[in-house]
């Protein structure tokens, strides 16, 4: 038996024991250590992120893999793993792949289940049960606790996987938040100009200590007006919106550039108030739309490069404290939760 | 003395006799042969698309020049010409350029004025002043008629510069009114599988002509299941929104596929309702701005392929007549205006 912390409904938080799981051919069965609480998982919980129901939420997590399925190879029991979030054809290895695994766009294969969002139990559990193929090993200077940081720095990764970044240009991230502030460190260590928006200071201060160069309290200052000054009157190269809203699409068009890039990082479930159409056109603005990263690009900025993540972890909870630990991630730096905290 | 049509407040156009301007040294004065009636003119006309009046608008034309000033190449006098949409740094051949014109983004300079839209007197007019960098010479084989379809050909290219597309892609064409049409052009050039979404019979007849395989009448289909019929249930690579409509995003949304692109070509002036966020998001899909293209590739176009351009004026009105011929425009095929129709 093991406890697992399932959403039953919008807001309400069901600690449950169940059966050890059967672990499939090709899945291994992994012991979470622990897990990250991200907005996305706030937006869940508070039910503006409409999905089916009951389910265990939570994707970013670390751990060990205790049992694998028979196809899975055997040296990986007793391994320090992450896992991705997408449960893919290619990740199950099957025979024949969706038209998405075949085009080489597994992220988007037409299959997927994802951790604790689509059709899939998530990591706010004791144990998880993943395919073979969205596993990969710890290197040995990564912690468990900064193993939890890899899903979403690979998402700030991404932010800039479709739409590159040149070494010099200036990158405004809109919002300071979690993924912001990971963000701003991904945008440093491609040689951006790094500039946060946010209307809180503590959030600023963190984001100088992840690569801003610029910060700007757009509660006290207009951005628009400040980002200007800042770069000869274009506007920012790129504009990584990770507020959180549905309003902050709307701010970066006022802060891009003509020809700039506005990419998308928001996912709370809402639609905007409508955009100015006639400016994204006269201006040729890319609104691109950004997800889930690549692992394996994480995994070696967050070995090569000095990513202060761990500093970034203000309380952890053990697995009876989900409920608390969500609605704390709402106004904190990152909670995490301590899955074997008994152990 | 010469003769200019003025939008002097919206809908209401006033026919104006004015002195011939005095050529600056680095400009050219063209004897306007034929202007052509746009999308963008018809709501500048409506005043939904809101710009300092008064003004004279239009900015297709084709003509020929009769006078050069000091600096300009005496060459050009006597030639059959095009000229560009946007009166920059580059075209003007200043020492001092703008920020986006010492960057290559021309069509973005900060100083820049456009004929018939920002600040500047267009082409529904016996004569027009232009800088002499923006003068394209005519190859004898495009008339002087085909010539007014240079400018919306090179706007429907642009809608493939900044996102390509690949041979083989499925590219559907939202709207296929005069410029949707041209898209559809210009992406069966590039090797693409067009299909063109439209809610009007004849519109979707005339696209089959300029290149569509598939059509969609969007009154009597829905066209998110044909899509997904017509790609394996993927949606289409690229989508062109073309429609005129501010709800042309959130259809074209629903037609992409994950990692798609929806460019924009609709400058309607107003705000559309909200697009979905989370679903650009999550599906990772590039929205593109696109407005003025290259002259020399859609003069090249025009040239070496067989796009039956002509085949799109349904209507010719003279001068005296562009107000009728501004609200014509809006419900049929091309509308152009023969400036020389007593020369």
């Amino acid at each position: 038996m093991y406890k697992a912390a399932a959403l039953v409904s919008p807001q309400r938080i069901s600690i449950e024991k169940r059966e050890e799981p059967r672990v499939g051919k090709s899945e291994v069965l992994i012991r979470v250590k622990f897990a990250g609480v991200c907005g996305t998982d706030v937006s869940l919980f508070s039910g503006e992120y409409k999905v089916p129901l009951p389910i265990v939420i939570g994707h970013e997590f670390s751990g060990e893999v205790i049992e694998v399925g028979t196809e899975v190879e055997e040296e990986l029991v007793g391994k320090r793993v992450v896992g991705e979030i997408n449960n893919t054809c290619l990740a199950y290895r099957k025979e024949e792949l969706c038209e998405f695994c075949k085009r080489g766009l597994s992220n988007h294969c037409s299959k997927r289940t994802v951790l604790g969002i689509i059709s899939y139990d998530g990591a706010f559990s004791e144990l998880i049960r993943i395919p073979a193929g969205s596993v990969h090993i710890l290197p040995p200077e990564i912690s468990m606790e900064e193993a939890v940081f890899i899903e979403p720095l690979a998402a700030a990764i991404q932010a800039f996987e479709l739409a590159p970044v040149n070494k010099g240009d200036t990158v405004a991230v809109v919002g300071a938040g979690r993924l912001g502030t990971l963000v701003c460190a991904v945008a440093k260590t491609l040689g951006a100009r790094v500039i946060a928006v946010s209307r809180s200071n503590w959030k600023l201060e963190r984001a100088e200590k992840f690569g801003a160069s610029g910060v700007i309290n757009s509660s006290v200052e207009d951005p628009v007006k400040r980002i200007r000054d800042m770069t000869d009157g274009m506007g920012a190269d790129v504009i990584v919106e990770s507020s959180g809203t549905p309003q902050g699409l709307n701010v970066a068009l006022e802060l891009v550039r003509p020809r700039g890039t506005v990419t998308l990082k928001t996912t709370c479930g809402l639609a905007n108030e409508g955009i100015n159409y006639t400016r994204a056109v006269v201006d040729e603005i890319r609104i691109q739309g950004s997800r889930c990263g690549p692992f394996d690009k994480a995994i070696e900025m967050l070995s090569t490069w000095e990513i202060p993540v761990r500093s970034l972890i203000s309380h952890i909870y053990h697995l009876e404290q989900v409920e608390e630990a969500i609605i704390t991630a709402n106004t904190v730096s990152k909670v995490i939760i301590d899955l074997d905290s008994k152990g």
